[in-house]
């Protein structure tokens, strides 16, 4: 097989993780993933029996297994699931960035454990799946759409390439490339190989990673070739299913747009199906784009991009409205009460714009990738990293409480490894420029090439707009700066050494681009103003039509019952929210809070009618709005993005 | 058993449904079920291979047919249904309603046909079940929980009295009589009986039914059986699946509160469960309740009365919010665009509201009886009486359409068997009172003991307020004349031959209750106004909050696209509905439109963009509303009742 474009060094790629030491906002919530959420997630994987499957000395398990893990103490029993490789393998790619961060050396020998039962598990010709090696032996390959075989291999190639990088340990970095080796053998063009490709996306991006932490080119060319290769006739799950003796058309999903595989990846133009398996399919194409310099895939991606985030995502950067696919339905189909989002599906939004930064550096990308990472994302992690969304619904009678766990695991350890990785999703580097794309305090060290560059940001972002960056280098070094100014911000200004640059004249797609010979040294300031906005909806979304949702900076507010009282949708806006008084939030650090005038419907007695022809009346008040992603970390109540709003 | 009360005469029931010559509105929409839907639904029982089932002189059928009602022509199969029985019987009982209306030798031939088929059914013991007799014999009585068995019978049973009525032909009532001592003999209170009841009640209300009919006591008492056991402990249930071999706790609906035996029917509070079942059982207690003047139940239909409309009702007097369990769900949890609201369940709320009013006039039940059959009932039956909703939301963003049939063909002859049972819902009579629930043109022949009474009404209504009765008996009789004034109506007036009377003087529980010696050939005149009404609903329903729902007589009223354009929720009411107009609609006969003036948010161009700080603006626009239940006559578009207001 022969591809147009080769391989190109022109791409944006993230720093590796342990480049970037970070502190203030993020600094916090790393910490709380590394002191709490790691054992947490590693007690749960115990608990649910997952390393029962895994070592191979250990006798096979039961289908089903006791699980003690209901809110209210009672036993339950779980059904082993043929995906917990890669739950596992999240939770130790989440482990190895927290062990980057501060030494543990009980996790780590957990850790290792784990390892070696997975070394333990290979077997000789590298294949490495813990299901179809124990549970059901004999049945590997022979259906790609539905077992996740290829996705689990995904998950622990991430984690070898992390694991890697935080601890310098190869074991696990070995067996997957072994793993990887033998899945470059049975996949790909020639007669004896299967022209298949995952059910669920995953792998296509971890053989990029893996590609790019070996520098071995036949990685990444395979993770083209399983991207060239999605919903290419005859299709490839047809043929499996008629090669097991199955119909193809009893899929329980019905449509291969649920996987994504209905089209070749390039004549794809809604974005459809399971929102998690989509956004990872994209992630892995746009890391395809950028590594072979592959334009036509760029476009595609770009139609795809505009298709999601102007028809079908919430203000939140949460995804997939809908619980029955997991996905999405509708455009402009956004209910709030009810939202999926899936916490995963905001992580799979945040990894897939970061991606597209990869053709360089464009607020179009990195403006949605900060929104879904502060709001729709983080929302899955509780502020002291102990419980978990999966859905993140917009508004909640009270009813929508943070899980221990989930019969389907995999939001706990996705939402933890992100923002225990936060420093690759921050910067962005290629042979000559440098671009910041998220803000936050912290430290980091880059490579341009040869290059060696430093950036300190000192910071209270997101909560102030105010960000002093200090660039270090060994010797002068000529490269571009770019400092994205999100669009949010109205008017940013900049200077450099107390010297005011004329934003207006260095701004390109929302990036401040600063060509200069850095001395080391340079103090590099940006004010990004943080005024409060009243968001309003596209008419089209039914489900916001007469409402506002505040935001400040990245973050998108909401008013919860704690500080509102109950029955919030009583709550009116009526005023102008340039006047709404910022406060501090008792109890949750430095949050920023918002106070707003507002009306509220007094509730007469209804008398028990339901139906009456009597009109509310209104009186003053001052609601209280929250960030998104904190509310139900205090008393347990309503919540409330989607405010009423009359003028 | 004994019971503490005995039969009593004191309670108020329905006449026989062929004492009512029906005109005007629902003459015309009887016309339409005679001259339409009774042929439609005979022939999609053919085309679903019912009668296969139920002919024993034909073949057994497959468990699966071919069906050719796809709304595309495609082919497609459909399960036999161990239910089919009723759906017949609901056939039956319709075609009987239609042949007392006009002579119809072609249907009345078919439906003699089928009742032969259930002659020549019935085994020697008198029972009588198509799918246990044939399908799966041997196998009777075993799951009462899940098997329709009692429930087919009670739907049986309605179609033989109905039939007995129309046509004088005692056939299938000797067959039903059989088949009722048969179940008599089976269930009951002695060691050689079960004591049992049905997991979908129907069979309670049809026995009175049945006992009324025939004069048979023990039908009356079997009834009350079955309405007595309900729920008590140790649960049937339970025990029936411990005797089969199955596990109580597999049940697929989890709860006994799916069908209301978690509790004995006193102790019973909450409406739960699946709503159609919750109806049935609530109607054969309120039958109950009149046949044995039994004060306990009906205390304990009034707390569930409450329940339901006070907090689980929409505003159509549709019920059963999810479709999950095609019922009930938390208080105040009325979503409008995914209503479930089965058009079966609003036909129960009438049949229980019917029913509750044989203890005596009350407008608590009667104007809920008509709220449900005029809104979420009738909906569920297009104009020309072709076409069908199965599920009645309250808001269509245009995808929302009639069905030719259903896969579950329950509500096209449910709404069909109570359009063209209308009389019999109109008048409640006691052996000294004559009640008029609800208002239409028609000439009714009443019997209050020996005194035949003859009651014509001429009135537009629902469309026009005023009512002009006049009596006629015999020979002088003294008796109370009751009429109804509805809640929604102000102040009403009366006038007998001329003379206004005191209405407040002689109103009680929203009856005007006039006691005379009627002489024959007085003239009632009852003027109810009819003003446009907007309606809040409590706001504890979230959905509604902010919006007004527009009602005039006992009509609630929505907007179509075809009348409004698209985009029904960027319409706002802002003024004052006293000021709306009413109008005829074209193609609709004299229904009554609303035209009242609003405002329209203007659609400014949003560049693509989802989430926005601009602000919406508003242009003057009338908008145009009609009766909820001709919705979807028309083009298809989008449907809105509950539309957002400002003032």
């Amino acid at each position: 097989m022969t591809y147009l474009n080769t391989p190109t060094s022109s791409g944006f790629r993230p720093p590796a993780v342990p480049d970037v030491d970070v502190h203030g906002f993020w600094g916090e919530r790393i910490d709380a993933v590394a002191d709490k959420t790691v054992m947490i997630l590693y007690d749960r994987c115990v608990a649910a029996g997952m390393f029962d499957q895994i070592d191979p000395d250990r006798p096979v398990p039961e289908l089903r297994l006791p699980y003690h893990l209901r809110s209210d103490g009672s036993p339950d029993t779980v059904n082993v699931q043929m995906f917990w490789d890669s739950d596992v393998a999240k939770v130790i790619e989440a482990a190895a960035y927290v062990l980057y961060r501060k030494p543990n050396p009980d996790l780590e020998a957990k850790v290792d454990a784990i390892i070696d039962m997975f070394y333990r598990l290979q077997l000789p010709d590298g294949y490495l799946n813990s299901w179809f090696i124990r549970m059901q032996p004999g049945k590997r390959w022979l259906n790609l759409r539905d077992h996740h075989e290829l996705y689990c291999a995904g998950h622990l190639i991430e984690a070898a390439v992390a694991y890697f990088h935080a601890t310098g340990k190869r074991r696990l970095l070995d067996v997957m490339c072994r793993y990887a080796d033998h899945i470059d053998q049975t996949f790909g063009p020639q007669p004896v190989q299967k022209p298949g490709y995952c059910g669920h996306e995953e792998i296509e991006l971890a053989l990029i990673r893996l590609g790019r932490a070996t520098g071995e080119q036949r990685y990444l060319d395979l993770a083209r070739f399983f991207i060239e290769q999605r919903g290419q006739q005859p299709h490839y799950f047809d043929e499996e299913a008629a090669a097991r003796g199955a119909d193809p058309k009893q899929f329980r999903h019905r449509t291969y747009e649920y996987n994504q595989s209905h089209l070749p990846v390039r004549q794809q133009t809604k974005v459809i199906g399971h929102a998690v398996r989509a956004m990872y399919l994209y992630s892995g194409m746009a890391d395809v784009a950028t590594e072979f310099g592959d334009n036509s895939l760029t476009d595609a991606l770009k139609v795809l991009w505009d298709d999601l985030t102007t028809k079908q995502m919430y203000v939140t950067g949460g995804i997939g409205p809908a619980a029955s696919n997991e996905g999405f339905t509708d455009y402009y189909d956004l209910p709030n009460h009810n939202a999926y989002a899936e916490t995963c599906a905001a992580v799979g939004l945040v990894m897939w714009a970061s991606r597209m930064l990869g053709r360089g550096p464009d607020r179009l990308y990195a403006d949605i990738m900060e929104q879904a990472l502060y709001n729709g994302a983080l929302s899955g992690l509780a502020a002291d990293g102990a419980t978990f969304f999966y859905d993140n619904p917009l508004e909640s009678n009270g009813s929508h409480h943070r899980w221990t766990w989930h019969r389907c695991p995999c939001c706990p350890p996705n939402i933890a490894r992100t923002v225990a990785s936060i420093g690759s999703y921050m910067y962005g580097v290629s042979s000559d420029e440098l671009a910041v794309h998220l803000y936050g305090d912290s430290t980091a060290r880059l490579a341009l090439g040869s290059t060696a560059v430093t950036i300190a940001q000192r910071t209270d972002y997101p909560w102030d707009g105010r960000i002093a960056l200090t660039v270090g280098v060994d010797a002068p070094a000529a490269f571009r700066l770019a400092l994205r100014v999100p669009g949010w911000c109205g008017q940013a200004r900049l200077s450099i050494d107390g010297e005011v640059i004329d934003v207006a004249a260095v701004e390109d797609k929302g990036y401040l681009r600063i060509d200069r010979l850095w001395q080391g040294g340079e103090r590099v300031v940006l004010d990004l103003p943080m005024d409060v906005r009243a968001l309003h909806a596209n008419p089209a979304v039914r489900a916001d039509i007469g409402r506002v949702a505040l935001a400040r900076g990245p973050m998108i507010y909401c008013a919860e019952e704690i500080d509102n009282g109950g029955e919030l949708h009583s709550l009116i806006l009526t005023g102008d929210v340039s006047e709404a008084d910022t406060a501090s939030i008792e109890g949750l650090d430095k949050a920023v809070a918002i106070n707003v005038k507002a009306k509220r419907e007094v509730w007469r007695d209804w008398q028990g009618k339901l139906y009456d022809t009597g009109e509310p009346t209104l009186k003053d008040t001052t609601a209280r709005f929250l960030p998104y992603f904190l509310w139900d970390n205090r008393e347990p109540g309503e919540m409330l993005v989607w405010v009423r709003a009359q003028k």
